[in-house]
């Protein structure tokens, strides 16, 4: 049975990856989803509610300071008294592949604002408030970072996106060492699976990514991790 | 209720971290412990019995070829038709802390005898075992490797010791690649918690590890955890 | 005898690192200095032509697009017919060391600002000069990027430094794998040096850094660096 | 022109690399060249002698106490006086490319006598003489390893090959950090260039090796490089 009195945010819901963390944390708490736009959620909401979960979608862009803002302030009426156990940060956009001569600043920004920024503005947001859930959440309040590839290697062609998610890598290590020892869990998965896509060979690594978000949240303080890889057992690396 | 036909396999039981991943995986499957002394594993023996689990002690030392071929005679004779399910290495030797012109050679052979060598000859009996459980054990078959910060870090003073571990995460990389696409999940957890000791500080840390591991072997295969680490959330990082 | 068919560029040549580096590549070519203020070349000028060598310098903030086109507009009137052999980028900006919940966004962005996306600027406008070199330059075309300890590791309080850090190592991964079949040697220095001035215990390193440069570009391109670490003897790593 | 009082010794001379180190290291200092067999350094000598320079070659198998000892003794009879400026580990051996279960003991075994227990008696005999050198030696004394792409990656089918050039790896780390701060210069290179041989692709590569092991060993101990990667420009990575 779910605790109401904590939430659980995955902002970037609309992914394959956003849907399914979705689904696993509704088996626990109210999930808030947070999206560019109401079709990334509104069957995953629906979804949730008809197994008898409870979960709430807002539309906001993660790039957005405002558009967060506003959507923290929805919660605090949608969901009033309840705290804050685990936020998930699962944007991804500023995907580019092509030679970097033809890139254009923008393809820079919108990695940079999608990764690095967005999640920056997330975490200042989201930090104070599991903070305030240390003592009494029934795991570690969590902040999870969803990686790739990209946030250890820098491939030819890809040095756009590489660059935004090594900055988001960055943040979430001084994040992890930071507030870990005050009892909030910051770990970052690198996620080795190629497109992912709530649909066809993604599925079921996006059921397996939410089992281990899952399990990073109950880790015990005594025995927290930073950072695991997730890859389906015939990828390539 | 635990699975009689499959088992789970832990050398180096003697340690905090071979303790409490026994007693997590006895929860789910007979256990066999190996470790150099019977003191090592007695106690552990009977508590998991008296919890209504299945263990077996097997006094070998993993760096004996001939004695943990006799190991794996035992099994075969006490758990007849029981299939592997998941194996652990988890041997710590040849720890020296000491400049390196007062090593001693024997220091460096203790240290790859106990890391790359013991984990050779482990490998060699589990592998094929843990490929014949592939089409019908309830989570893929697991080999979990024990390593810690000196895997990844040759400090001053350290390095027979490192020289050990970075060559078993070298051998754990290696067989994650060759082993995952058939279907065998081989892992790799990185802890980092100082002195690892059944009692003290060291006990939270030790049951989280055993949560992790068994998270790893439950992984679906879709969504395999090649390397983790795993440390109190006060360790400085 | 410095060649003068062919120039060297250096952006942040302010700091201790870009003035040695200025003095080196000027025993083999002239050299262009980039800063935000003249005071920051103006001696370093001075002192290259004293010693019998060339060196422009051009006031230009690197993170403004504009100010760096009109830069390159001054090379080609200043050098007219010179072929660029080598770019070096050692901007350092955006560095603040303070608890993550009191950064301001700005400082994120001040430090995007300078690292990937000034870099992304300058290496559009150097790679397709270097390229037009790799036929007839002395040595292999370089660009090269001096980075930092926050280049590979988010150190607690160091956040948004080393959002930026890693972002360029990102990027400069990228174009190595890119640019290097090419012809164009990319590669990237880990200085781990503490602060860095002209004056004080940073004199040496930067001699030292700057000798190391030169070695990077005067490397075959049989034999070529991607990534190389410069500490002093007595920095604890 | 050459001193002297200084010699230079390569353990593992009959290798491509090996010998363009000995030919450009004999630029600077006597050589002494370490191989197997004479037929590995016969010619390399004879070239060396023919350009003016001095090169000893002695009969060592590196994997050998007692063979190392005996080099060393027959070095302070042909160089009396000299002094050691620098040391080269470049000892390739143990390579099999084989499924995990078709490997023997004996080759895993093969790998770890050449790279961590060979390089750890070189270093116990060498150490001691570079630290004599450190107050009047030309450039700070040296210790050099050649590393290799297996020594930061396990791939399949390599495994018993990478843990030994990964405990070779943590070998020279925690040497680098003991020895660094007392003057000696430890660095360890990641050759990444394929099959190593005196004729074809690999001379220029070999050439290049050489001119970048000369620069690690003249860096003045302000700016020590302790980890570089070297490859061809075409080579993909």
């Amino acid at each position: 049975m779910a605790s109401k009195s904590f939430y659980a945010i995955i902002s970037g819901a609309g992914s394959g990856t956003g849907r399914a963390a979705a689904v696993r944390f509704a088996k626990a708490y109210p999930v808030v989803l947070l999206a560019r736009k109401p079709e990334s959620y509104n069957d995953i909401v629906d979804e949730i509610k008809q197994s008898g979960g409870l979960a709430i979608g807002i539309t906001a862009d993660a790039t957005d300071e405002n558009a967060v803002n506003a959507a923290f302030e929805t919660i605090k009426k949608e969901l009033p008294g309840s705290k804050l156990a685990a936020a998930i940060y699962n944007v991804n956009a500023g995907f580019s592949r092509k030679p970097f001569l033809e890139l254009k600043r923008e393809e820079l920004d919108a990695s940079l604002d999608a990764a690095p920024k967005g999640f920056f503005t997330f975490a200042q947001k989201t930090l104070p408030l599991l903070l305030e859930s240390v003592t009494d959440s029934p795991h570690p309040p969590s902040l999870i970072i969803t990686g790739a590839t990209a946030s250890v290697k820098g491939s030819a062609l890809f040095g756009s996106f590489a660059a935004g998610k090594f900055a988001l890598r960055a943040l979430g290590q001084s994040l992890a060492r930071e507030f870990g020892p005050k009892g909030v869990h910051v770990s970052h998965a690198i996620i080795d699976g190629g497109i992912d896509t709530p649909w066809g060979k993604g599925y079921t690594l996006n059921n397996g990514i939410a089992e281990t978000y899952w399990h990073l949240h109950t880790q015990h303080r005594s025995a927290f991790t930073q950072e695991v890889d997730i890859r389906p057992y015939v990828e390539k690396f």
